[in-house]
């Protein structure tokens, strides 16, 4: 249930160094090493392909066919936050372009997740302006109805708290709580260092069944080969 | 309610000059500039990102995976056309090709907006003829049942009568009525001239909140800012 | 009705030259060679745009959320297969990535059809191996529950069988049964050597219409021109 | 494409004894008797089961999450009227509920037909007022923005015209244009009287196959038998 | 893949007894008698709510928008017999209405499972004839192109063999190999045999948590409670 | 993000009697009274029609295909409280049947609210233990996997936290949080006390124009009548 009509100027971000480690690792490594907790719902797709982020999280929450938030959600951004945008109910207009684009760029935000549409999306892509959303639509919105900025908001089936770390690529967005950065990163490049020699093993013909042991766990399960 | 079995050969297409002229303001400037009306569902998307068109609409009304009035449309097509098709139920076969293509293009048209699905997207894709829809499918057609040529149709929602501009982009489609060609070019030019200041602006820092002036209207609606 | 927790070793693979030569004719070509039947639901696309490959049905049973069965898979590929994977319920979660991708391509592997989500998509591509999928997920599966491998499975709505032909490219899949394998490939040739005449008819302004003979039919259908 | 912000006072209505006489049929049958066209999309679905009406269509345009124009469209009912809502984008809020249901079926409606939500459906079917939509929400809406009333509307898929014929039951909503009201009636009067007459024929254990002579064209499409 | 044109008269009817025997324990309890095998998607919803049946099946393959092969199907019924219905693509039409199902249910038929449209379904009601179905549509079909009948078929994603049994009630369709029938009935009574007392337990207010002796597998698993 | 693995026994419910009395006024007058927020998304429907409800949040966090919480959470059921439940992912499994519903009864649960599938619905319906859910399954579900009990969820796109009230019917679902319990109740009871006379002058023929003084705003937004 969401405060309407507040914009909260001091968040807590997440540690930054933290934050802006979890971009190499890509969403998928996050996922697993958070214990496969965080993911939004896959419907939330880039507007382009190769982007890969992290940053803090300024939330905002939108009314349907209203993007007025928006503008007031600038104000707030500080250089390495990617903006998350909720709205009240299911829509697919398309909130921003390139002009809020190059506003949001201006005040060093990476990236904009929206569970809802966008449009100029040629013109984002030059700019190298990355967004998830889960519509693009040349429909435009008015600006009259109050939301929210920096209050916790439910993107994409998932629960956002202002400061904490998105991560973002071709895979999907990751939401990382605040306090769990630093222990997240560790824990996702202590699974890094482990996949080059998985990965050369395997190129090299060995099975994951004999690498990860499965054989005799197949066997208890009751798996049967027929010949 | 549609007429079924007929081919209007003499339809009133828009001004030429206006109907070339909006392609390059793409549909949401134009979208924008009709009063935020005219756009087709968000889910008809370009089979390849980056083509930017507008043309005059020559309309055809198909029956489920039946498209045999594709070719009874081909040769009412004239240069700077752009066809539109409809189907008279719910169907995802892909109704044209790069047999199509080839006509079509030879016959002078600009692109292909069908609620319906196409295939060849690759062979499309190297011939550059744009096509936006709501699928892409592999499973071919029949030529039985007779269907409609240049009657209004309505396609992905939106009522669209033959002559009718029709611009198209990443963003999504945009519908202008005939008559109102010229009075929307303009309105679309009048906006674009605005764009670049604003972006200059926007991207020196300048917060959207004071370049629209929104500080006094949200303070009236009731935003609270909290620290 | 599945048959749970096995493994067939040995199974049929259609014939390898018409196999291999099924690719160049692509999915609609193929699923018109064979009557406009074996084409799997629209749904699945391809995690990237370009790739046409055909090879032989090494099929998987997966349970939801789980992907063990996926390296118990990965034994029984040979050179010139294509994994075809069906789960026991709609899931969109990410059961391959990049791991497995280098453990199927070593083993010969030449795509992966999944009726689920995969990730990892830019390196996948990066590597240059296929998947036509129905979801992108960065969430991740566990190795717990056994499904089989080389059963006959529904995937995407068609049924396959091991050893059966997939055709894959941008346009969707397509499953040819092994036996029919050599006659559709005949079959889809003979499309093919009439496809250049009748491309260059069709972009010379030669109209479908008269190419294929179809002003009388239609006239005879009740198609009435209106002036 | 829309003109918004009118009302059309005089709409030319169906002729009446027609127009009440078309709900004995059902929407199937009048379907049928049409040709086949008509119908609005299926995913419109009654509130509750069993109400079978027609009556000549009052239309009103809406904007997303705002019913203002519902109370406009009121004054203009007469009895024997069915209002046909339509949204210039896609909505799921409840537009309508008991008061407007109330003051509806004092002025004579018959019905509402809605391409959106509605709210309080217990009421409504204790008030026995019927309506068809392609959702159930409680989420009210503003007044703010205007519409337009008897203008031509696209009503999931069909257009229809102020005055035209709706007929609607637990199969669907059919659109009958006003100028064939009587040739449809009579059309589907004609195809119920045959009715009564199969049915005991295929109530008896005669086959379709011999009361419609199937078996010669069967044959003749090459259908065969196999023991 | 699809044999077309062909009517197999003669199937192996899943053991009579075994078949009958199936309606009583419901959809549910002979899904987990199966081991959580055979369930169509639930998509496919009862037309009205109540109804629970069990029969062997008679198979149709329908083609888009075309009933032609009902009428042949309806020959093949006998006493007990349930009609499952595929089609070769995704289509919503109403293919049967209250004609066909006086057939059928004069030819001995229990019911009717289609992933596709119904329409009359009132009537259907009202004869009390059940159907399973993804749709409700008004819109009729043609007959025009062969299927098959009593071929293999994919329903709502489950592969069903002329003869299977088919299970189906307000909880969705359940499809029993013949082979299995009599096993899986005997599992069904024996689950249902023990469904009396664990009630009358958890109506006295005992938990499952005891009853299952949960708690202790609860807390291996590391589960924490906090007061 | 949620925490896995804890069962809150201490919640703090909402004031008894606000949470009893909120029923009786229904989700679409609550919403209201909240200033239209707090409903879950309109896909939530119930399972029997006439069902309304409200009561006490008992929240559930279950994985996908595994109930083995719901057990879990029935021993945390105090009388007068509504059990919500929310997955980790999109899953339509029937996780609750007659069984757990005779339990959830058996300690005075009123309700369930589940994101994902119920079955045995007639049964339910016999036992009139009322759940709004997204599907209808047969599927059942596994015991293997932790969740938790009453921390906060996301259900339907909903945050809901342990103790908030839960008002439910056939217009949806709504959340109240605790502590606007109270005030919720009184502005809907005051809502409620303007209808009576409201519905009274709407059913004499008053139109809602007169009776909401709408027709200066109308003309004021620029509304044109045209005769």
């Amino acid at each position: 249930m969401y405060e309407l009509g507040v914009v909260y100027r001091n968040i807590q971000r997440a540690d930054r160094a933290a934050a802006d480690q979890l971009a190499q690792y890509g969403s998928a490594t996050v996922h697993e090493a958070m214990g496969r907790v965080g993911l939004l719902k896959p419907y939330m797709r880039p507007i382009y392909a190769g982007a890969q982020v992290s940053g803090t999280a300024v939330t905002v929450l939108l009314q349907p066919g209203d993007n007025w938030m928006m503008h007031v959600a600038a104000e707030q951004i500080q250089a390495g936050d990617i903006v998350v945008a909720a709205v009240t109910a299911d829509c697919t207009d398309g909130y921003f372009g390139d002009l809020l684009a190059t506003s949001f760029q201006a005040r060093g935000a990476r990236a904009l997740v929206i569970d809802a549409g966008v449009r100029d999306v040629k013109t984002l892509q030059q700019m190298q302006f990355p967004v998830w959303s889960k519509a693009v639509s040349a429909k435009g919105t008015i600006k009259a109805t109050l939301g929210s900025v920096n209050i916790p908001v439910v993107c994409a089936g998932m629960w956002v708290t202002p400061g904490d770390v998105i991560v973002a690529d071709d895979d999907g967005v990751v939401c990382v709580p605040s306090a769990r950065a630093a222990e997240v990163a560790a824990a996702a490049a202590a699974r890094e260092s482990f996949e080059g020699e998985k990965r050369a093993k395997l190129a090299s013909g060995v099975l994951g069944l004999d690498m990860y042991k499965m054989r005799e766990p197949l066997a208890k399960a009751g798996l049967r080969y027929i010949d």
